[in-house]
C-alpha cells in the first residue's frame, strides 16, 4: 500500500548525508525550557456522553469578559444537558444550551463588549514572516496564531483550524459565551467579526469527525442527532488526581522559529519544492499533553 | 438557540435600505450563461457501499497523464473491492486498491510524469488579487484555484478544501493514480509536490465526517475499520438515465467577479468589519447539480 507520506528510515545507508529535519523532529527535539504550561483556569475539559474528551485553552489575553463568562458558566455546571446541535461541513461544530429557559449562573455578563479585536501595543509577538490574505501582519504572540497592525493598533486572535468562538446572533449582539463553536476549517473571514476567545488542544477530531448535519448551515434536522454533552468543567474544578495538564512551546523561543521555518521550507525526503511560505493557518503553535 | 449566522428578514421594515448581497446571492442570480458543463468524461462517480456518494471532477488540463491513468482505471473496474484506508484529521482521506497483487487494466501508465506543475502560458487567469501566502500569484482558471508565476513561467492546482491528489511514495515516485486522497483541510504546502488531479464536487461531506485513524498518518488500525467502495465509474460509462450532471461558474465571468469580490467584503448583516482581502481556498468555484 502506498501512503502519502511514508517515513522509511531504511534509505539510510553508507555515507548518506543526514536525513533533513521535519517540524515535527524539531519539536520532539525541544528543550524543557520552551515548554509553558497552559493554567488550570485556562483549561476548559468537556466531556461527551459518548466517553469521548474535547480540551480547549482559553484565551483570557484577547476576551477577557467572555473567558470570565464561560468559566462561570463552567462553574455553575451551565452545561450540563447541553449539546452539538450543528455540523457544517468546511465550516463550525457548535454546541450550547438548548434550554433556552435555563438562566445564567451568577457572575455572567449577559452583555460582553465586543472583544473581537484588543490593542496591540504590549504584545510580544513573532511574525509569520510572509504575505496574509487577510491583514497587514500575522503572526504569533503567546502561542496564539493572529493578525495583526501595528498602525491601527489592533491585534485578532485568527480563525484557524480548532479555534473556539462565541456564537452570536446578528451584530452588535457578542454572544455571552453560553453557545460556542469549533471551526473546522480555517475560517479568517470571521475575523474582527466574532469573539474568539480559544482554541481545542486535544480531542478536535472527536467533533471533526461527528456526522453533518442537514439542515440550513448545518443543523441537525432532529433531536435525536443531537451529541450529548455529559459535562464541561475548568481542569482548576477537578480533582487534582484527575486534572489534565498541557503545555504549549513558547512562541519566541529559538525552537518556534526553527519549527516555523521548517513549515514554510519542507526539504525532507517527500518533498520536491519547498514552498518558501506559509500561511498563519498552516502553523499551529505546538502543544502537547504533560505527563 | 442562537446560530453563528442567523439569516433573518424580519428586520426589513418600513424604508429599510436594500439588505447587502451575499456571495450566495450572487450564485442564485449568476445568469445560465455563466454555467459551464462538466465534461462527463471528467466527472468520476465514487459509490461507497454504505450508499452514499461522492462525485469529483477531473481537471486533464492540469495532470493529463494522470487523469487518462484514472479514466483507464475506472473504466476497468479497478477500484472495485477497494477501500478507504487512511483518514488523518485535519488533513487527508485517502482510498484505493488494497490489494498489491491486482495488476493495472490495459492504457494505464505505470510510472507517469511529475505533473505538479503545467505552463502558465495560455491561461486565461482571473487573478485572486490578493497576497497569497505560498506563491507569487494566486487566482482562478476555468473554475479551478490556482497558484502561479508568469515569470516562472508555471502554475499549479492549489491544495484546498476537497482537492483531490495522486498518493505517492517518497519522490521522484509520482503515483499512479490508483491511490488518491482527498484534501480536508487546506494542504498548500503540498502544492507542487503532488499531482493535483480534480477536486470533490459533491459528496464531500461522505469522506470529511469518516472516523479518524488511531495509527500513525491516520491509517486505520485493522481492516473492519476500513470503509469499503462499492465502485468508482467515470459518469460518461453510465446509462444516461443515471447519470449525474453538474455544472460550474466561468471564472471569468462578471458574476463571478462580483462573488469574488464580495467573498473578500462581507457587507451582509452579520459582518462588523469586512476583511478587505480574501485566502485563495477560502473562494470556491461555485458548481452545482444540473437538472
Amino acid at each position: 500500500m502506498r501512503s502519502l507520506l511514508l517515513l522509511s528510515a531504511a534509505l539510510l545507508v553508507g555515507a548518506a548525508p543526514p536525513k533533513p529535519l521535519t517540524p515535527t523532529d524539531i519539536v520532539n527535539a525541544a528543550p524543557k525550557s520552551v515548554w509553558k504550561q497552559v493554567p488550570s483556569d485556562d483549561l476548559l475539559v468537556m466531556d461527551l456522553q459518548n466517553g469521548s474528551r474535547v480540551v480547549m485553552q482559553l484565551a483570557p489575553q484577547f476576551a477577557p469578559v467572555h473567558v470570565a463568562n464561560i468559566r462561570a458558566l463552567a462553574r455553575g455546571n451551565y452545561w450540563d444537558g447541553a449539546t452539538i446541535y450543528r455540523v457544517q461541513d468546511a465550516y463550525v461544530v457548535q454546541w450550547g444550551q438548548n434550554d433556552s429557559e435555563k438562566g445564567f449562573p451568577a457572575g455572567v455578563v449577559a452583555k460582553p463588549p465586543a472583544e473581537y479585536t484588543r490593542p496591540f501595543k504590549g504584545l510580544a509577538v513573532k511574525p509569520l514572516g510572509h504575505d496574509d490574505s487577510y491583514a497587514p501582519h500575522a503572526g504569533f504572540v503567546d502561542g496564539w496564531p493572529i493578525a495583526y497592525s501595528p498602525k491601527g493598533n489592533w491585534a485578532n486572535l485568527a480563525h484557524c483550524y480548532g479555534s473556539v468562538g462565541v456564537g452570536r446572533d446578528l451584530s452588535p449582539d457578542t454572544g455571552t459565551g453560553g453557545e460556542l463553536y469549533a471551526a473546522i476549517n480555517p475560517l479568517r473571514h470571521l475575523d474582527r467579526n466574532i469573539a474568539v476567545v480559544g482554541r481545542i488542544i486535544d480531542g478536535m477530531a472527536n467533533l471533526s469527525s461527528l456526522p453533518r448535519g442537514t439542515e440550513a448551515l448545518g443543523f441537525y434536522k432532529d433531536k435525536s442527532m443531537y451529541v450529548p454533552i455529559a459535562k464541561v468543567r475548568l481542569a482548576s474544578s477537578m480533582r487534582e488526581a484527575e486534572r489534565p495538564a498541557y503545555e504549549y512551546m513558547d512562541t519566541q523561543s529559538a525552537s518556534f522559529a526553527k519549527y516555523l521555518k521548517l513549515r514554510a521550507n519542507r526539504h525532507d525526503d517527500f518533498y520536491i519544492r519547498p514552498a518558501g511560505g506559509v500561511d498563519l493557518c498552516n502553523v499551529s503553535p505546538p502543544v502537547r499533553r504533560k505527563g
